[in-house]
């Protein structure tokens, strides 16, 4: 099912089967989580890189809210419901290895808890890390 | 220093003071490693994400060919020596917590080792992943 969003982009919700059948493809880690690129779907803009354990991933994929687990709370964290900055789902993809996710995503306001539109905003520079 | 790439885009070659400054900026994990993604610089396009050790990191900084460590065979990888599909460093970032990179690099054909241009060409769809 897909559900309108605000700027003509389709959010993606997948049926539990189909989240369920994406999952089995992920290879998670030794602490159950795999590493989860987040990228604006128009701009291209790599905003945040987070982690999932299963459960996250699938909540993710049947609710069309983006959800993570957070390893400082040891706990599922849906983004967004705190700040109000969301993320919603337009396309979820996994690698090669199936070790890595990279989801392509409608961020409102801010990605990064700092404030800052992307979680990178240092640049390796002559005198260190800089500023963009 | 700056040295020319066939493309008009120069590649990034860091100190090594610049570069040591840059490391350590970086939290690496309980291993020595951080999950760096690779992007190309001008399409926007994520092509794959492996890990670095502060020794690969400094290489990549000060030599403007992407060096990761592999996990898998414990060895240091400068990328492209095998197979021919270097990468050349254009931007290094680093994010809000410390414990991502973020490099924009020039990927010479595929990235992926199954030849694909990048390592995510499968999505999530209702029958499970599926190709691009």
């Amino acid at each position: 099912m897909n559900v309108h969003m605000s700027n003509e982009v389709d959010a993606l919700r997948l049926s539990e089967t189909a989240a369920v059948a994406f999952a089995d493809a992920v290879a998670f880690d030794s602490h159950g989580l795999v590493p989860v690129v987040a990228q604006q779907h128009d701009s291209g803009e790599v905003l945040m890189l987070a982690w999932m354990n299963r459960e996250a991933l699938i909540a993710t994929l049947t609710g069309g809210r983006v959800t993570y687990w957070s390893r400082s709370r040891q706990a599922m964290w849906r983004k967004g419901d705190t700040s109000g900055h969301i993320q919603e789902l337009v396309e979820a993809r996994v690698d090669c290895d199936g070790d890595t996710l990279l989801l392509l995503i409608r961020q409102t306001g801010a990605a990064c808890h700092t404030g800052a539109r992307s979680c990178f905003y240092r640049r390796a520079g002559e005198a260190g890390p800089e500023p963009l």
